[in-house]
């Protein structure tokens, strides 16, 4: 009794017991097509455990297995892992050819088809088993006896072996090489990238071969019935006779369309019972595998197998069209339809891509910070790049690191590439924010301003004027104009976020500093706004004159006449804004950065500052000095701000309100809320509720009309998430600004992080950029902590997160779990947060 | 029945029921007086709730009152407030003057005598309850019948009702006055500045006057019986005849002194009997009321009352000698004795002083961040002061800031003045560590190092070279040279600081970074070094070249030519401080701060370091450049920099253990303790354990000896406190970092935040500046909960903590209720240290 040998293959009948977990999703996807009766050659599944024994030199009964083939048997093997993403080594097939087969197939299909079987399988062998140069074999050699002959030659001059006769020497070879594959370090890394747990297994299917070459009409193909890019349905795939495997897919002279075709020949017409069958047998695995499927098949003298099946890769658009018909069609549910689809694949379909089946000269590859792809002459300053926007035309933005004086050259960038920051540099948040595509931390490159120029790694010089791509999605920057994929937001999407928004249990606002953001997140129905930074609204030309009169304000009195002519403008920014919310709650946060961010720091901005307000440099020099700070993160901003010079907060709390009241005139309703920020002690909130009040009782006096608002903190210090508990007195929501959060948990500026988050992220140090993914272990038990008090003190307190985390599906989980009201996230990432939080629900309510 | 009046006073018997809590410490001590037999004129003491009734509109029947003392009397009115350092009302002599009473006292006591009683009061009354300008009375009036006409009219004439001349009326509107000033928002401020509880009541005493004029001897003076600078037995006070009150000690010409003198005549010799018996009570007090006690007494023909006695006000030296004297004369017990000095007042004993006897032209006063004083020429570089110190000349370094490019500089400088900053600015942070004076925010002050130059407020500019005087002790900074009073360090501070070690029960550690530092450590007997920073090992001037190269080194093999270089540096170091520390513990902590700290930013530095290094200016400006940081803080510092450029840990490891061993040999076994800075997440210990433990393997294999340390976590980051129960499985201690803890849970930048600090404290945002008190709430919290994880975890676990907060009494309180082994403080902060935590120890022994 040979039993531990036995369970370690198990040939797939439709009664075999064969799971996904333990053989594979291949393993088991033949299996069903073995149920449904298709035309499947033989084949023997080994389990995951099995192939770990194989790597750990327990040998299953190779001759055993063979024998489940019959005598002189030729078999493929190829891998079946949990998910087929997470890679896995490639088929090998026509194991079982040697020397004496080589001579008998010689009689029974023909010379041609024998060597170009053997060649073909000498080359794999010595390949992926011998671990032989591939350059050792000319792939365009004729399928001739010598070319066999210099291969095996080439083989046995190489590992002074002769090439293995016996075929369970080979297949055992095949075995091992394939499982040592799938244990190696760099196949791992590769797969715990893509998500794979550290334990993933691998399982191998070994199926008896139809040949594809040989007399009559014999070949391989690929048959799928969707379009990849559009989803719509459409049969598309590749026939080439005398072929096996994917060999029709490679640019192989000869390989024929598969429906009929005023360009040339197709199967159609050449076995049109052949095709019949087929799309016979493509409809039937969408009705029973629930999903559209590629089918690889081969002919061999005219009779038909099916070898494998597998998802038709999708571009995003085509996913959400797919599950869509699938659900119309009555195959899947709703539910499914929803859970199918990745929620990052939406932000792919609101961004153009970068066509990817034209190459093009990829002159780096740094970090994708912002999705979407980008044409655009290239510029080194915002100066410029606003005059270029002026003009009409697109351009990107070149800069080594980007700072706030940069945030409206960035607006008017059609794309923004950084030498230096990570995901969380400013110009990556801020690109972000604006639906800008970014690529920074590009390293290799030398971005220098004063030169005009870019050198790439190979010595390459691009200059101002120069027009390249940026893909934001991949992280690549190319040289020229490359084309483009462009977005369809059509029906299809509308419907399936409306599928998501049935589900949904938690709230998704929109981070929206302008009326044009607010415009985004209104379209893309976002429940309301949950952030907007008034800050931004003073970027603008006529304003940022203002706001430095302001600045340099002598006196409170001057400070306010400067204040006066900013109400106006702000009034009607935030007027723009609750009338595209029409009457959805909008969540504005009081003015927030240092005053430097306001003020030029080169030679060139301080001249032009000097003039424009008629003080001698030297003057605007000594304001700009004492308004500089070692550690601006930690500085005189937020509250501070707003305590120190009240004004400020007082002219907003009355634009706010004067702007209220006027919109509700309209129509809806507008309640208000007005959000804290950088709070780290209670009697900050009391002081400004205080003044906000006094605001609010003026208005009110002078309007003639109740104004109500509703008052809330954020929380970005660890301070005040200890302390929310007493801030919740006197407030009715927190909102968690993660982003600081994050920055003062760990200690750690976004800013700054860039140089060396890689390696950490690479070493383990911290398993995820803390700044991408919310940090559950520190940053997570703060707001736990935070909501916790909160909540204790005031049971409506309404709980929410705003900061880049807002978009991220673990974070909203997380914040889901906690019970909070809402997230907020930026515009363009709505859609996949409306998703994300649908797919939440439907997995929750599942586990209940 | 007026049983309510009744209650609101009472006559001062040796049975009456007094209470300190009641009716203030004044009325308990007059009490104590009469019971010890003395010569106490008749008094009243009028209750705290009697005082708040009257502030309130409850007059007591002050005819009753009045009347206690018999018909026609003068009585005076003096404050009893619990604490005398919270200030009062000034006492109201004379009350009962008027013109019937002025005529029969010229009668009696003579014109002269008559005059001068009723002026003394007029004008009294005037300011204090009439609340008129005290300029409308000439202080040099003669007492003449005219002068008394004149003030009696300008009364008039300013109030328009004549002067009041009912007794009952006049002693209600004292005791209204006095009660309202107790609760005006002035002085009620200014005691809780003080340490006033909000609550604080107000007592009075009301005394019959010994009047100190008239005929025979008559007057009035003080006396004290010790040095109130040194604290030696000293007989010291005035007399004068002829007048009242504490008229003696100011600068009236006639006043003679108590004992034999030389310089005149003296009461010892005028009225020995009177003189005899003011000694024989100045004993009795001390023995009695435990204490030195200053007298005030006066002399009415011939006879003597004792009007008051109060506790000697004395010098920190002198309250050392004066509690161990009491003590070694049994008057009071060793735990008394350790209670009654003020930690603080310690540290006023270890830097010399500004003669306060001496006026000098005060150009500022700003805020006191390093006690002490120093003489020195201005100058306005580091560089410059280096320069001085070498010719041996003591400078002051005026700077608008310092940055660490300053801490050369400042070491060499004997004072520091900064134009900005507050308590926990880096030049304040800095100065308490080396000990030097400093005072910091003199917003009042144009530093102008370009120019050279200081503008005071008032317009006085002072060059480089003139010289001034800093007194870090009270903020203030004075033209010219100032005379000093120098600390004696002698006997009684040791015995005194050795009973504090028999009762204190937590370790006090020195925070020492230099073997200067730690050679003061030990000379105040410090339980060991918590904290050496090894950073500033490296700004020696030849140090910092080869940290430059290191810092510029192209290649690791460079790099580790450069830390090959450093190597036998730092173990010199490291030997010095463990054979200065003779066997106790030291905490080595690795090196943190951004290596942009050890660049030079101004032009000049630039060249210099270009020269130096043989390298283009580009080349060092683009590397330092490349160093810049947004928020140095948060940046690529501590763990980040050692796992980023591990040779650098490496270096320190070796020659920490070589030290160690070598030190060793010669005499106590040195365990070093090593902490790693900036621990944000677990893996990061988990590595730089990894590479010490291999350094330790191989120092152990070189070397032939057996290597032993322990490892431990500075905890700075909210992060590191959360988690703290994961470090404490890879590590033996876990000291927390205040400074930078504080700055990462409020989300605040020492550096920065004296821009508004004052302002906040001053609001009460914050209660305290959390830089200076730890702030309970937030930082506390973090601090428990670190401790309970960390202790969950390894129960042996060492806590403490290292940050400035080390040497504050309210910290180390927190610190010895949270169960930590020690707390560290800079050097000049130890004997404080030492002395509060045996007050913690004996104030919880009681409690207990």
């Amino acid at each position: 009794m040979k039993l531990a040998t036995f369970k370690d293959f198990t040939t797939i009948t439709s009664t075999a017991s064969l799971l996904v977990a333990q053989h594979g999703g291949r393993a088991k996807c033949l299996q069903r097509l073995v149920r449904m009766g298709l035309p499947v050659p033989r084949t023997v599944a080994l389990s995951f455990e099995a192939v770990t024994g194989i790597s750990a030199g327990r040998m299953p009964d190779v001759a055993r297995l063979l024998s489940t083939f019959g005598t002189t048997p030729l078999v493929s093997v190829r891998p079946s892992s949990e998910d087929p993403d997470w890679g896995g080594p490639g088929a090998v097939l026509n194991i079982g050819m040697n020397n004496a087969r080589h001579a008998a197939m010689i009689d029974s299909h023909g010379a041609a088809a024998a060597n170009a079987l053997y060649l073909r399988f000498i080359r794999t062998y010595a390949v992926q088993v011998a671990h032989l140069d591939d350059a050792l074999f000319d792939p365009a050699a004729d399928p001739s006896a010598d070319s066999v002959a210099t291969a095996l030659r080439g083989f046995e001059a190489e590992t002074e072996q002769p090439f293995p006769q016996n075929p369970e020497v080979q297949l055992a070879g095949v075995l091992r090489s394939m499982a040592r594959a799938w244990f190696s370090t760099s196949a791992r890394l590769l797969r715990q990238a893509r998500g794979a747990p550290v334990e993933a297994g691998l399982g191998l299917v070994v199926q008896e071969m139809a040949l594809g070459v040989g007399p009559d009409e014999s070949g391989s193909g690929v048959m799928q019935f969707v379009n990849p890019q559009t989803g719509q349905p459409k049969i598309t795939g590749r026939y080439l006779s005398q072929s096996q495997g994917r060999d029709a897919l490679t640019d192989r002279a000869g390989a024929i369309y598969l429906t009929r075709d005023p360009r040339g020949p197709s199967l159609e017409q050449v076995c049109p019972e052949v095709f019949d069958q087929l799309v016979g047998y493509g409809d039937l695995c969408r009705q029973r595998l629930r999903d559209e499927m590629q089918l690889e098949f081969t002919i061999q003298a005219g009779q038909l197998s099916i070898l494998d099946a597998v998802k038709v890769q999708r571009s995003a658009a085509a996913s959400v069209r797919i599950v869509i018909a699938l659900c119309q069609d009555g195959i899947i549910s709703r539910t499914d339809a929803l859970l199918r689809v990745a929620p990052r694949a939406l932000s792919e379909l609101l961004h153009p891509q970068v066509d990817p089946t034209v190459p093009g000269i990829i002159v780096t590859r740094a970090i994708a910070a912002s999705p979407g792809a980008a044409v655009g002459t290239l510029v080194f300053s915002s100066t410029r790049a606003q005059a270029m926007a002026a003009h009409g035309e697109t351009c990107i933005l070149a800069k080594r690191e980007t700072t706030p004086d940069d945030v409206r050259g960035m607006h008017a960038a059609a794309g923004i590439l950084t030498e230096r920051g990570g995901m969380s540099s400013h110009a990556a948040v801020i690109a972000r924010g604006l639906g800008v595509p970014c690529v920074v931390g590009a390293s290799e490159l030398r971005i220098d301003r004063r030169a005009g120029t870019i050198e790439s790694a190979s010595g390459h010089i691009f200059r101002e004027g120069d027009v390249i791509t940026l893909d934001g999605s991949s992280g690549a920057v190319l040289a020229g104009a490359m084309p483009m994929l462009h977005p369809a937001l059509d029906e299809s999407f509308e419907t399936f976020l409306s599928w998501a928004d049935d589900v949904r249990d938690i709230g998704i606002r929109v981070n929206a500093d302008t009326p044009e953001d607010a415009q985004i997140g209104h379209r893309f129905a976002a429940d309301g706004i949950g952030l907007c930074r008034t800050e931004h609204m003073f970027f603008a030309e006529e304003r940022l004159t203002v706001m430095r009169e302001m600045i340099f304000a002598d006196t409170p009195t001057d400070r306010d006449a400067a204040l006066a002519r900013l109400l106006p403008m702000q009034r009607t920014d935030f007027k723009r804004i609750f009338r595209i919310m029409a009457g959805k709650p909008v969540c504005i946060r009081l003015f927030d950065p240092p005053l430097h961010e306001f003020l030029p720091h080169d030679r060139e901005g301080i001249l032009e500052l000097a003039e424009a307000l008629s003080r001698p440099v030297s003057d605007v020099q000594r304001r700009i000095d004492a308004l500089a700070e070692f550690n601006p993160m930690l500085g005189l901003r937020g509250v501070r701000l707003g305590l120190t010079l009240p004004e400020i907060y007082d002219m907003q709390a009355r634009a706010i309100f004067e702007a209220a009241l006027e919109v509700s005139e309209d129509g809806a309703t507008v309640v208000p809320e007005i959000m804290i920020p950088l709070v780290s002690a209670c009697r900050e909130v009391e002081i400004v509720k205080g003044r906000i009040d006094a605001i609010a009782a003026a208005v009110q006096a002078e309007r003639g009309a109740p104004v109500t608002y509703r008052l809330g903190v954020m929380v970005e210090t660890p301070r005040a998430a200890l302390i929310a508990g007493k801030l919740a007195a006197h407030c009715s929501f927190l909102s968690f600004g993660t982003n600081d959060l994050t920055q003062m948990t760990y200690g750690l500026s976004r800013d700054d992080a860039g140089r060396f988050m890689g390696s950490y992220v690479r070493q383990g140090v911290f398993s995820e950029d803390p700044f991408h993914v919310l940090d559950r272990d520190g940053v997570g038990e703060l707001l736990l902590i935070g909501a916790q008090r909160g909540r204790s003190a005031r049971p409506d307190l309404a709980l929410s997160i705003c900061g880049e985390h807002g978009g991220n599906s673990d974070s909203i989980a997380f914040c889901r779990d906690a019970g909070f009201d809402y997230v907020s996230c930026s515009p363009f990432r709505v859609p996949q947060a409306r998703l994300a939080t649908a797919q939440l629900a439907l997995i929750s309510a599942h586990r209940d």
